[in-house]
């Protein structure tokens, strides 16, 4: 039932959001804060992006698990970054049926505690690494801040990736191979342009040594965090004990990591590509890639249901998404709002005219063009729809680029970021005392380093004045 | 590190079990009861069984979603039969960070009733019907029974499909459709022969007018429920307000079905087609299907490992899931014994002889036989795969038959179900208050009522001596 969206992307980005999520039918509001009902039509985007990242992820080797759900109180205490950065978002299950349990069991915020437990187990010998799993799961984790669909849910569908490594060197670089996998999917599948790069002290993962992230920029300016890799160094191998015996026959602590990725990056992906008439889907990610819908009076009606079957079958057996909505009980008109706000890429509309001169009337979604073409033409379609992709990422990489300001001025820095009307390069100390006394006066936050050694925008912190490490970006965000 | 196996299968078949599926990695133990882990050799049966079923769902429709891991407790209160079902074997959320919830959230033990507070939402014209909705995700049940894998855990990896139709007659078609997909999966995938019919009154899920059922025959002749499907009628769509508008413009309930399946399945198929060297896969359900084992000594390496290469291209090109494992840490033998254990269903050792004769030495798992074929036989390798499928399947089906005693005699009934030495087919009043003093005096309970009519066993109740309503199957089980 597709109702027009009333709220403009321009005027209030959220409330707009919501409306088209709500409208296309990709979620809907459970009746407990912060849990998502993901509906088919979303859900099946979610299983799209499932398919790429697994087919990824076991190109590198990486093989699927499941762990239980509750994690004991005592495991998550192991480490203690790691439970001061979780606790007090933990959902806590203390009875089964009608007893209290001896101890509190977390309803899992993310794994790292249950499987290194196994993990200490069954590594041995240097024999037994790489060990390279991955598991595709929700978790929870109880926000007090206001709650988003996709952004910021006390539910989240997401996998995590837990490896083993008998050297530094293997593991650091398996974390930066899986950051650059996430960059992968969401620039190539997504049409997401992302910024790749190492979190501050102040922001990385409780118990990394080092986190990776990527991170895309939204039409408000504000960044969003769209996956992580985190290089734990042994800090969780020393704490759960995971340790091998190495070719000398001496024990070792091992190294390892963990990454994830969450559905996140659909939430980002709605939000950067769709319009005031719904979601506008890059053709990889879409369910439904071409929409065909005939146009029928009682005259033509055998010719151009034919017609239209003879489109389907052909682009079917090419193995495009397709659908033909044959419906009686719908007007044309109202298929052409349903299939906008869903955000289909393609539509082709056929009626008397196209059965006739044998041709097709197709609309492109995201740029609103129409064109006519002849029916031999609709055997290039793939190449049609790998060219929507590419221009649908071009056109958000270069909003990017011009939502990104260098800045060597320190008032013009804090008022950018206090507006939020930017995301601000500059050079910076990487010092956590002045990241907290930024963080105090513009409420922005420092989003990541570059990966790649840059030159320095400047010599001395864009803040603090004291000599600067590296570039930085900061902004705002959900 | 494959221990071998210490429990055998004819002395004490959980034990046996355990051992099996601790040995081969299929799960392991986590620190909390009835919590398994699935590791990745198990979690690959399952991501197996999850590509069939789905692909069979899909087929008839269905669409995938998701929804919210955790139900507040007024919603399972709100069919009566559903709650009293429920209520003693649900673990609580109680806390969210340090705050009491105003609330007990259930961690999800089945998703009635928080899928169909949204269906109410959803539904609002028979334009909208059928609404055929799956999702994959697992659920809790705080059993206080003895735990063991895949059989009865605390969380369960499974799927629960849930439609909405607007006839009777559509909804139980719907219902006896998807009980036969679950038939077919474990039959043409797990190789293992099932019965399938309908529950009594006393068996049927809390809240259904209809329960379906799929049951196997374990090696110790008890009974093993492998997926259900329950007719709900109309007592969801008024618990929850599920209805529609008709053609004629009247509101209508709607009939409703739900159905899952578990990993219990998997459980199943180990128990009856392991044996006392370990598990023994059928082909379809296998990770890796055929491994290579080359046999080196210095002279012979370069070729050995060549013609193996040369076996596995050949394979991997013709589908098949295929392994080489050229590890130097391990002798050959101790790979036999690792591989045995792990239920490959063909091993392929290549020498120095295979080599020189351009053939290959292959030993069938779960028959024992040694036979030997030129390489250009290997191009048949699909058919031998489903030829081992055929020949499990088949000598299943003759075990599970001699385990099923057709019985006229109140005594001996009585006394063959305490025993639990056979699966007992006879005629049945259908009466609760009769099954329940048979459970009383055997501890055993029916299993299922055949789906087809059947000339009646015996024209009395094999207890009662009441009038019998229709032949039942009754037994022990786990």
């Amino acid at each position: 039932m597709a109702d027009r969206i009333k709220i403009k992307k321009e005027d209030d980005l959220i409330g707009w959001y919501n409306q088209v999520l709500l409208n296309s039918e990709v979620v809907d509001f459970s009746d407990i804060k912060g849990f998502s009902v993901y509906r088919p039509y979303g859900y099946e985007m979610w299983e799209l992006s499932m398919f790429y990242l697994d087919r990824s992820f076991k190109e590198k080797g990486v093989k699927n698990a499941y762990f239980p759900l509750l994690i004991p109180e005592s495991f998550l205490s192991k480490e203690k970054e790691h439970v001061k950065h979780f606790n007090p978002e933990v959902a806590w299950v203390t009875m089964g049926g009608d007893s209290l349990l001896d101890e509190r069991l977390a309803v899992r915020p993310t794994s790292e505690t249950i499987m290194y437990r196994s993990y200490s187990k069954w590594i041995k010998s240097y024999r037994d690494l790489p060990m390279l799993i991955n598991q595709w799961n929700t978790m929870v984790r109880w926000e007090t801040k206001e709650t988003r669909f996709f952004l910021r849910g006390r539910e989240n569908l997401w996998q995590e990736g837990h490896c083993v490594f008998a050297t530094e060197d293997e593991a650091i670089k398996n974390t930066e191979d899986m950051i650059k996998v996430y960059k992968n999917f969401t620039e190539g599948v997504l049409a997401v342009p992302v910024l790749m790069g190492f979190k501050s002290e102040n922001e990385k993962f409780g118990g990394a040594v080092k986190t990776y992230t990527i991170e895309a920029v939204l039409p408000n300016h504000f960044a969003s965090q769209a996956g992580t890799s985190h290089y734990l160094g042994r800090n969780f191998s020393k704490a759960f004990d995971v340790k091998f015996l190495d070719k000398n026959n001496e024990w070792q602590y091992a190294y390892q990591n963990s990454w994830g990725i969450s559905a996140r990056a659909i939430g980002i992906m709605v939000l950067v590509h769709g319009d005031n008439n719904g979601l506008v889907l890059p053709p990889y990610i879409a369910p439904v890639q071409v929409v065909i819908i005939p146009i029928i009076n009682e005259k033509s009606e055998a010719s151009v249901i034919g017609y239209s079957q003879k489109i389907y079958d052909l682009l079917k057996s090419l193995g495009v998404k397709v659908k033909l909505d044959e419906r009686r009980e719908y007007s044309p008109g109202w298929k052409f709002n349903e299939y906008e706000m869903k955000g289909v890429p393609l539509r082709i509309e056929v009626g008397e005219n196209e059965v006739k001169a044998d041709k097709v009337s197709i609309k492109t979604r995201f740029n609103g063009k129409k064109e006519e073409m002849p029916f031999e033409a609709l055997n290039n379609i793939s190449e049609k729809l790998s060219q929507i992709q590419s221009e649908m990422f071009a056109r958000a990489q270069s909003i990017m680029n011009s939502a990104i300001k260098v800045e060597k001025n320190r008032e013009s820095f804090i008022k950018t970021l206090k507006s939020g009307s930017d995301i601000v390069k500059a050079a910076w100390c990487g010092n956590p005392v002045c990241e907290t006394s930024i963080d105090k006066e513009t409420g922005a936050s420092s989003r990541l380093i570059p990966m790649a050694e840059e030159e320095l925008i400047d010599k001395k912190c864009i803040f603090c004045d004291d000599p600067a490490k590296y570039n930085a970006y900061f902004g705002q965000s959900y």
